[in-house]
C-alpha cells in the first residue's frame, strides 16, 4: 500500500468557497503543470536536478552499504557533524525508524551504535556531548557539500583536536568519514591528503534535496535501516509523479492546492501536523525544504515578488493542547496537512480501571493507538467545521518504504511549487548576507572592510533597550 | 543583571516606516495600557489571575521542596504524565537547566533521577518508554488540573496497571504523585481514597500559566534546580512590570509592539528564535501561551474578530540553514524575537588547524560560543538590512533566575496583549469541539447522539483521495 493523499477537506464542498478550492480552481493549473513538468524533466535530463535519480543509483547505494557495514562493526557511537540539509534528514529518519530512546538501550538491544547529531555550534551542547562519548569508540561523519560550512567546520576542528589527543594522529582516519563533493572543496582536499574515507554528495543534488544521497542514507545504513527499501519507496513515488496529469499526481496536487490556497485564499501558513511522535521530525525536514526553496525575493525574471508560504511544524495530539485553539478560531490564514498512521508498530492497551468514573470508563479497554487516531479524526472534523482547509497524508505504517515515498513526494511538490511561483526553488541567495556578516565579525581574512562597516553601524546605532 | 529587552530593530529608524514603529505609534498604547493594567490588577485582586502571585507563595514552594527531596531520594527515574501546559514548562526548564544528555549520565554524575515527559498518547512512544524504565525505581507525576484530560488519564491507566503488576496494589501510592486541583476532580477523589500524595494547582491559575506552580516547580525541584531562585527571578520581573508606564515595562513593550506590528504593519507571525540550544524549549512553551491565549474568534463583547498572531519556534544558528532564507527574502509578515546569551556556562575552544586554508583559518583560536554569538548578531543585521522588524531578549546567563524572569515577562505580555485585542486571553473555547468529537469516536457514555452524527457525516463524505 502506497502513501495516500486525501484532499477532501481542501475543497469548497467541505470548507466553503471562501476558504476551499473547486475542481475548476485546480483545473486552472493543468496546463501550467504540464509546462512546469516538461521544464523540470528537461533540467533533470541536463543533469541539474539530481534528486529525481537518487533512487536508481544502485552503485552509490552499494558503496554506502559497504562502508556502513564496516563502520558499524567498529564503533559504539556514531556522530553526524552537519547542519541544515546535512542534519535534518538524518534526524527525521532516526526519529521515524528508531526506538524512541535508542541511545538509552544496551548495545545488545539496540544492535547499532548510539547516534548523535549536534546540529548547532553551541558551546554548552558540544561540551555536554563530549562528556558522554568516548572518542576511541566513536566514528564522526563530517557532512558538508562545500566543505566550508562554518558551523560544521568549527565542530570538525574541535573533534579533530580531540581525536589527535585520544586516538593519535596515525589513527585519525579510522574515526572520520567525510560526506562531501566528489571533487571540490576543503574536505575533499583533506581527505585526499590524509586518506580519510569519503562518500560523495552528487554535485547536482542541492543541500535540502539530499536526504536520499549518502548524506541521509549513510547514517541510516549505519543505524541498520533498510536503505534499499527507502530508495524503492522513493522510486515508486517518483514514477507515480511522472504523470503530467495533475489529478493523478499526489505531489502536484499537494503543491498546486497549497499555492492556490495561498494566492487566492490567503493561506500564507502551511501547517504540517503528524499524528505520531515518530513522524514529527519529517515535518521539521519539510520545514527547511518548503521555506528555503520557496521563500524568495525575486522571480526568475528578476521582479521583486517576496513570496513563500511559512511552514509550521506541529504534533498531534500534543499540540491540540497548544496550537489547535489558534488553528480553529484564529485568523483563517493556514492550510493544514495532517499525517495519519493506519497500523501502529506497537499496541499499547489501556487497561480498564475506575470504571465507575464516567471520565475514565470510556478509555479502559481501548488502546493508545485508537485514542490517537480518534484525535486525528476529531481535529480534522473541528478544522473542517470551522472552514479551515486541511488535507491528510495517510501512512499505512511507518517504515523505510513509506518514509522514502514521503521524501520524494515533498521534493517533487517543492519543485512544482517553485514553477508555479516562477521562482528558483534551488538557490538560497538570502542567507549570503548573514554568512558574510558572520565572517566579518569572526575576523575572517578578506572581510576587513565589511568588518569596519559593521562595527561602525553597531557602534553608532542608538540602542533602545530596557 | 536582569533580562534585557532590546527593541532597536523594531523601530522605523532601523527598518523603515512601512515595517517599523515610531515612538508616536507606541505612545498610542500608553492610555490603553494604563486601563488594561488597572483591569488586570482588579482581576488579580479578585483572585482570578493567580499566576501573578505564584512567586510569593513561599508556603507552596516549601511543600514542593519537601516532597521533591523525599521523592528524589527514592527513585532512579521520574516520569511526568501531562500534556500541553502540564508538560511544556517542565520540558522547557529541563532543557534550559539540565545537562543536554542528562538521561545518559551515570546516577552519580547526574545526581538526580532520569526525567521523561511522554506528552503524547502515542502507542509506539509509550511502548518504547516502558522498555527503558523500571517501575519499581520510578515515580510517576500525574498532572492534570481537571483530572479528566483524556491523554493524561489514558497514560495514567496504563501506568496504574503496570504498577499493580510490578510493585503491587499496596505500594501504588509510593510511585505516584498527583498534581491537580486542591478540591475537585477525579484525580483528587482517587488521591483521597487511596492516600496518594498530591500537590495543588491553584484554581485561579490557568493551565498555560502554571509553570511557576507545582506543575512546573515540583519536577524542577526533583531534578535539583533552585526553585527559590526561579521564583525570585519571576517576582523581580513581576515587580519590574508593575509600572503602568509602557516605556519602562518590558512585558508591555514586547506585547504592545507585537500587537501594533500585527494590526498596523501586517506582521501576523511571531518568530521566537533563541541562539542557544538550551533555550529552544522556552520558545515551545511560549508558543502555547501566545497561540492559545490570543487565538480567538470572539472579542469580549461577542463580536467575531478571528484574531491571534501565529507563534513560530526557531533555533539559531541551526535554522539559519532552514528558515532564514524565508525570513530575509519572503513575505515581510513576521516579527522576530531573537534570544541572546552573554555568558556561556561552558567554553568550547576551536583549536587551530589547517591554518593555511582560508575557509578554516578564521575559526581556529576562537570558541563555539563566540561563533554562535556572532551568528546571532549577523542574523540581526541581515533581518534589519532587509527591513524585517526584530527585537532581542538578552540573557546575562542561562540559570534559574533568568528563566523565571522570562516566564513571568511572557505571561504578563500575554495578559496585556489580550487586553489590547479585547479578547479573553484566559479561556480556550476552540478546543471543545475536538474534545467532544474524540469522546464520541471513543464511545464515551453520553455522546451517542454526537457519535451517530459524526459517523453519518464521515460515511457520507465524498472522499477525494489518491
Amino acid at each position: 500500500m502506497a502513501l495516500k493523499f486525501d484532499l477532501t477537506h481542501l475543497m469548497a464542498d467541505a470548507v466553503g468557497p471562501q476558504h476551499g478550492l473547486t475542481d475548476e480552481d485546480l483545473d486552472t493549473l493543468v496546463g501550467k503543470t504540464k509546462r512546469i513538468h516538461a521544464d523540470l524533466q528537461t533540467r533533470r535530463a541536463a543533469g541539474e536536478l539530481g534528486f529525481y535519480d537518487l533512487p536508481s543509483d544502485s552503485e552509490g547505494a552499494a558503496a554506502i552499504r559497504a562502508m556502513a557495514t564496516e563502520v558499524r562493526d567498529r564503533c559504539d557511537t556514531f556522530v553526524v557533524l552537519g547542519i541544515g540539509g546535512s542534519a535534518l534528514g538524518v534526524i527525521a529518519v532516526q526519529t521515524a525508524l528508531g526506538h524512541a530512546f535508542h541511545n538509552l538501550l544496551s548495545p545488545e538491544r539496540r544492535g547499532a551504535p548510539r547516534l548523535f547529531v549536534p546540529d548547532n555550534p553551541d558551546p554548552e551542547l558540544t561540551s555536554d556531548l563530549l562528556e558522554v562519548i568516548d572518542p576511541k569508540a566513536t566514528v564522526f561523519n563530517v557532512v558538508s557539500k562545500s566543505g566550508s560550512t562554518a558551523e560544521t567546520m568549527a565542530h570538525y576542528l574541535v573533534i579533530r583536536d580531540l581525536l589527535r589527543r585520544t586516538v593519535g594522529e596515525a589513527k585519525l582516519r579510522d574515526h572520520l568519514v567525510f560526506t562531501t563533493d566528489p571533487e571540490k572543496g576543503i574536505l575533499r582536499k583533506i581527505a585526499d591528503e590524509e586518506s580519510i574515507p569519503t562518500l560523495p554528495v552528487p554535485p547536482s543534488v542541492g543541500g535540502r534535496f539530499c536526504v536520499l544521497s549518502a548524506v541521509g542514507l549513510f547514517p541510516a545504513a549505519v543505524m541498520g535501516y533498510d536503505i534499499d527499501a527507502m530508495l524503492e519507496g522513493a522510486g515508486a513515488m517518483e514514477r507515480r509523479c511522472a504523470t503530467t496529469n495533475l489529478w493523478d499526481n499526489p505531489a502536484y496536487l499537494h503543491s498546486g492546492a497549497h499555492m492556490l490556497l495561498q494566492r487566492e485564499r490567503g493561506k500564507h501558513i502551511a501547517v504540517m501536523m503528524p499524528y505520531a511522535s515518530a513522524l514529527r521530525d519529517l515535518a521539521d525536514w519539510f520545514r527547511q525544504l518548503w521555506a528555503e526553496s520557496l521563500g524568495k525575493r525575486h522571480d526568475v525574471e528578476g521582479n521583486v515578488v517576496e513570496v513563500g508560504q511559512t511552514p509550521v511544524k506541529a504534533l498531534g495530539a500534543t499540540d491540540q493542547h497548544s496550537q489547535v485553539q489558534l488553528y480553529v478560531e484564529g485568523p483563517n490564514d493556514k492550510v493544514h496537512t495532517l499525517m495519519a498512521v493506519e497500523n501502529w508498530r506497537h499496541q499499547c492497551p489501556i487497561p480498564p480501571d475506575h470504571t465507575d468514573e464516567e471520565s475514565l470508563a470510556y478509555l479502559g479497554g481501548s488502546d493508545l493507538g485508537k485514542l490517537l487516531s480518534a484525535e486525528q479524526v476529531a481535529t480534522e472534523i473541528a478544522l473542517t467545521n470551522n472552514q479551515r482547509p486541511n488535507c491528510k497524508l495517510v501512512f499505512p505504517q511507518i517504515d523505510e518504504a513509506h518514509i522514502g515515498e514521503f521524501f520524494m513526494m515533498m521534493e517533487i511538490a517543492t519543485a512544482h511549487a517553485g514553477g508555479l511561483l516562477r521562482i528558483n526553488a534551488f538557490d538560497q541567495p538570502g542567507v549570503e548576507e548573514g554568512k558574510i556578516a558572520t565572517y566579518a565579525l569572526m575576523d575572517r581574512a578578506g572581510f576587513a572592510e565589511k568588518r569596519g562597516t559593521l562595527k561602525k553601524i553597531l557602534a553608532e546605532e542608538a540602542r533602545r533597550s530596557i
